[in-house]
């Protein structure tokens, strides 16, 4: 279904390695705010000004986010039943940290009074700064020069740095520098928008104790429900200027610490804030105090300098592995740029967090993860930062207690169901047809693991972690499956949902069936192979979990016999069992504004129809790419992109790469096009409300699996890049079992270049090629 | 599923006119309040004791309901879409009127102190009384007779009288009886079972008004949302007894009022307190205080005496038509009677209300209307009260905008859909796999009014409201079915919920096809007959609704294409096009104790079996009896007897019925036993909340329908009685087109009389026969 194209048209200065905003503007203000959103994968922080925000209502919010931090809310249904989601978990809004209020005599600097003669902010993508430069004239005619730098520190994972500095242009006087620590503070809710979440209102986080001296203010609050912790402080550092007092004040659960200057007309003023998060789900509750002012004591020595450099070397290694080039288009080259550093900033790395829906940058999905992280996000780290993908997997293991209870409540047997939506580990989805029902996930996680293991070879993982959680997830096919009941002895799948959540519990979903046979092949597999090649680990795992032959035997059985419905006389794979018996949405008088569908429609309407949300039949033909043929994938994506309405945004990264894979490079960059910049430009409308994970790592996905081809199997790694026409050539960097190499795709010639490592063979298409260090290589392109 | 049968072991004495309660028992009495509640339509009052109850945590609930007075509140969704229901209306719990407080001297009489030396409470199912007596004796030795007698007058809408008599038998002292009117009243709720409300929580009714003068209290008060006012009111009658004083009180929204007596001993003391409830959405607002003054000004002047009496008469009219004689099982016999004379007291007559899935006899379902008056009720009142029939089917009348606005919003086009559960016509299932994906309400509202008009030949119902109705709702199927793409020109109906609700979501589900193809053959006949014989109704009405002649085309297309499945190999109709794929439920692991399978299983678990709750396409195979041969009802009722397992109550009738009608007469009175003491006996052990009104006319229809065969066609009524082994013979009453016929069914004959009515002809088995008054008919039976 081709929709008319969104113009084009970005409120940012195109720049390859900055995001550049010119001029403030209050309608564009709410995205900028996700845009110029930090963090470190721990700590999230919303662009909004330190100097708070005085315009139109819903054109801002306030946001400070801890990754995984979250309430724990009870789930209310009007009728219930047994093995709903008793509880949801949503990320909170914390305590505002960033505040800074600017007094300049008797006048308070505001974007809205007096005239701003100067104006630019930009987010350094290299340096990981965000920086602000504001000449004012205040409504009385003094005039200041404002210049602030803010990075969320990616060497302490719970700091936040915040440079301050002012200069009177054109007179002397008293400048008051007022530092807040905000904790009054709640989410948002939206009652009209699914993607928002709805049941936390009014401030639940309690305050149990709070501390001003010096130059420090402290403030200990607790969650009412989850009864975390958390320890927001902040410390200053007076770097330039003449401080003749200084004032603490308390005001409820604000805090705040008042310096004023005696200033000079022509000198600068400048103060350095450090904002620092703790919380008692890393730092136990009785350490949280000391952690603190250790912490504030280093900065204290180190100072900005020190904390800017580490940025750039925690930049410069993340660059070096994964950084693209695009040769002739800056727009595409600084979406692709801003997508992957978002991802960085968004991504757990402790083993106990994941990556959620919108990072760290927005409320919506209340901060949940999905198998958005297995499907788009992980393979994007897998192969550039694969540590960061360890840890991300890492995450599901130390879950799956949750997974075993879920599937002990729903199937009263052993095995694991992972849970839809969930920040613990716990299931949150409350509307089960899409969430429940989509026991895909069992199978995404384990794809993920696969790939993983595949790119590293990590075998220790596999074995510490991975096998333990492939077995157990493994054994919940057995219990939504049967062999069919008319003797044809296929093995069927009931009432599920898959990853199209435009229909919903259906019969044999293609993918869910496609991707359970591979996850049952895998695991039966993967069970002889550690028996054989490991098999004390192999029985340390049997014995905890009680896995018997028989089980393994009988995931073969459901494997070889998996029904994989297939209509002949279209040539394609209907997405479920009564799919494509079912009208065609009538596109033709279907008004423009009534995208996306599930704002506009029930869903039992949109059920009834051929209509999908987004990549599913499609998507299978990717993960699952070497068992199709081009001639089979070509059919389906034919068929598909007429009814698919890639209303979500996992959708258009994956019909580009199987577009690119069957030939029709036009439609792929047009997919690519419409997701590389889909939250720098706000192409899906909403992210205001935070950045779309997913649809970021999918344009790297759309580039790299797209484009260039890339495609791993048991037998090891290939390209097969082209080029669209729309483009001269791009360039990108890979990590394979411990080499990073470096791709240059050009009209004429391919080049590969090992960054990193001892070599290694891979694949130009179907022609072999070894790689050596300090040889790149250099060979002619064959198109298509 | 043939469970294991439940022991019939029941708390009352049998007797065949009344329900009799011998000793007071705490274990049982939350479920005789059920039992013993009154009820007229209007109000309904439970059948706890006037001076409260003092025992264990769970065994009572207070109750006083006006039929369809409700409050309206907001459903939360955790995550929402488009087009769900935003509010449910709940029926609320009213100022309990019935409270009278006994005080001897300084003792207050309870049922948990002293001695109870005689007990009986009795249910008179002729009179429309509920009396007690009871001999008590104080912990300070005082002896008393307790008499009490109450009613919710038949003659008077609104109106409930007690009268409340006190004997000392063995003292001279002060006796106090304190009545109070106590508007201190909330709903009951229930998180963890679906079937009972979750949404208020609290007071909801605000004090307006309140005035005590003389021996009359008022209270006026107005729900939070739905702005209704209830004027609650008591008045005091001394009938014997010497009154040495009177106290008003008030405390909150409490009234009391006490009456002194200086009693003496052997001599009674009596007093009538008549209750009356007025509702602003019956009796304007400005008039409620004019009009509670009216009335009891009247039962001053009238007395309990004329009540009774009135009482008396309307229920030998009631009982003159629908009367039913079980010969050989008085157990049977009282079950019936019970059943019948609780449908009487819960329906409304004033052609706005309904009747309620509980009656008015308690909470759960919220008070709402289902199909389960179209289906189950309105059939019994169409045959022997076809004047209330008529007012419960202009109720959907009176809501019909409301589903045009349902449609409207769901659909963007002209037509009417009714609501799954609703008070006032607006959906309030939050649910919708079972709620709004159970189309088949617009079909079963219809079947109704064909019912009604072949029974009773109400033309100028079906012109004036019927066939309104019945074009409107028939236009909803053609927007959720479809020809299919298959070129097979069937017409399909997709993702739609049929009457099993162990099922959800499939499509072509066999009732609902079955039906709709009725449907659209009596709309389309209809708007051809109406056309020609009352052109000036029809041009009204095609005028009004916009109705145009391709419209009625399609109807006739679609029905004429209409897809009704059959598995040629078992000779059955699959329920859908996947309910035969599916495994079959594991019954035999499945504990007793985990039945109803809905608060054990998750509901994806019970979708994804071949599983029922209730009948399905067996209930179609009743309805539409004429288009099925006797071997397909057999075929199909022995495969879905297996499978089903009757956890709705709505279930096992309508399986006695077609058994009855295919022979297996054990069956039918196996299934008739469990049903037809149903709540009497607490079977579903969930009476206590109230009683299961479709059930208990299902057991009616079990009898009438069932073992006495009766059917009706376009050609006239048809009887093929059977008598089960079980029982001797049994005898019924039916109107039919203006005569009301007795039947007896004895071993060798079968006995019909005229007792209203000109005469008529009906069919003995497919033998007509001609009914004059005053010639009774004494046929010989020819049994199966």
């Amino acid at each position: 279904m081709r929709r008319k194209k969104k113009q084009l048209q970005s409120v940012y200065k195109v720049d390859p390695w900055r995001i550049i905003e010119t001029e403030f503007n209050p309608q564009t203000n709410f995205l900028s705010e996700t845009v110029f959103s930090l963090g470190n994968g721990n700590v999230g922080i919303r662009g909004s000004f330190e100097e708070g925000y005085d315009g139109p209502a819903g054109t801002s919010m306030e946001g400070t986010y801890l990754n995984g931090f979250f309430e724990k809310v009870p789930i209310h249904y009007d009728e219930t039943a047994y093995g709903y989601a008793t509880h949801t978990e949503t990320m909170l809004n914390l305590p505002n940290g960033k505040r800074i209020q600017l007094q300049l005599e008797d006048e308070v600097f505001s974007l809205f009074t007096g005239t701003i003669e100067k104006y630019q902010r930009e987010l350094d993508l290299q340096q990981g700064i965000l920086r602000r430069y504001t000449r004012w004239v205040s409504p009385k005619g003094k005039i200041v020069d404002i210049e602030v730098e803010r990075m969320v520190s990616f060497a302490e994972e719970g700091l936040v740095l915040i440079r301050y500095a002012v200069t009177p242009i054109n007179f002397n006087g008293t400048i008051q520098i007022i530092s807040m620590l905000d904790g009054h503070v709640h989410n948002q809710t939206a009652e009209n928008d699914p993607r928002i979440g709805t049941s936390l209102t009014g401030q639940t986080l309690k305050l149990e104790k709070l501390e001003q001296q010096d130059d420090i203010s402290k403030l200990l609050q607790v969650t009412t429900f989850s009864k975390l912790q958390v320890l927001s402080c902040m410390q200053h550092l007076i770097e330039a200027g003449q401080c003749s007092d200084r004032i603490n004040r308390v005001h409820g659960q604000m805090l705040e610490q008042r310096y004023l200057f005696s200033a000079k007309q022509g000198e600068r003023i400048s103060l350095t804030k450090s904002v620092l998060y703790l919380r008692s789900d890393r730092t136990p509750s009785e350490r949280l105090w000391e952690t603190a002012d250790a912490i504030f004591e280093t900065v204290n020595q180190q100072g900005w300098a020190h904390y800017h450099l580490m940025q750039r070397q925690v930049l410069d290694d993340f660059w070096m592995h994964c950084d693209v080039d695009i040769a002739g288009n800056q727009q595409l080259q600084q979406g692709l740029r801003f997508n992957l550093f978002h991802l960085f900033q968004s991504a757990g790395r402790d083993g106990i967090s994941n990556i959620a829906a919108k990072g760290l940058t927005g409320e919506g999905y209340q901060g949940h993860y999905f198998w958005d992280s297995e499907i788009y996000i992980i393979p994007f780290f897998i192969f550039t930062q694969p540590w960061i993908a360890r840890k991300l997997l890492e995450y599901r293991y130390s879950t799956l207690d949750q997974a075993r209870r879920r599937a002990q409540t729903l199937f009263r047997r052993k095995g694991a169901l992972y849970p839809w939506r969930t920040i613990t580990g716990v299931e949150c989805s409350s509307y089960y047809p899409a969430g429940t029902a989509q026991y895909h996930i069992n199978a995404d996680i384990v794809h993920a693991i696969r790939q993983y293991e595949m790119a590293t070879g990590d075998w220790e993982f596999i074995r510490d972690y991975g096998a333990e959680i492939i077995f157990e997830t493994a054994r919940i096919w057995l219990y939504i499956g049967a062999f069919n009941n008319d003797h044809t002895e296929r093995f069927c799948i009931y009432t599920v949902t898959g990853p199209d959540e435009y229909t919903a519990l259906v019969n044999n979903n293609f993918y869910t069936n496609a991707m359970a046979k591979s996850h049952l092949n895998y695991a039966a597999a993967l069970a002889e192979k550690m028996a054989l090649d490991d098999s004390e680990a192999f029985e340390r795992i049997r014995q905890k979990i009680e896995l018997s032959t028989e089980e393994i035997r009988q995931w073969q059985a459901a494997a070889n016999a998996m029904h994989l419905p297939k209509d002949e006389k279209k040539g394609i794979h209907p997405q479920d069992d009564s799919f494509l018996d079912k009208p065609v949405w009538p596109f033709d008088s279907t008004p423009e504004t009534h995208y996306p569908l599930l704002l506009h429609y029930h869903p039992l309407d949109i059920y009834r129809h051929q209509v999908c949300k987004q990549a599913d039949v499609v998507l299978a033909l990717y993960l699952l790419h070497d068992q199709f043929s081009r001639e089979e994938k070509k059919a389906n994506l034919d068929y598909y992109e007429q009814v698919t309405t890639h209303d979500s945004s996992l959708s258009r990264c994956i019909f580009s790469i199987i577009s690119a894979e069957t030939g029709d490079l036009e439609n792929a960059f047009s997919h690519f096009m419409e997701t590389a910049r889909l939250d720098l430009d706000n192409l899906q409308g909403n992210a205001h409300h935070g950045i779309h994970t997913a649809s970021m790592a999918g344009t790297w996905l759309s580039l790299v699996s797209g484009f260039a081809g890339m495609r791993i199997g048991e037998s090891g790694i290939r390209f097969s890049p082209q080029i669209p026409a729309a483009l001269e050539g791009y360039s990108f960097r890979i990590k394979y079992r411990g080499n990073c190499i470096k791709i240059e795709v050009a009209e004429k010639e391919i080049s590969m270049k090992l960054l990193e490592g001892d070599g290694l063979t891979l694949y130009y298409g179907n022609q072999p090629v070894h790689l050596f260090p300090d040889q790149p290589l250099h060979l002619p392109r064959e198109e298509g």
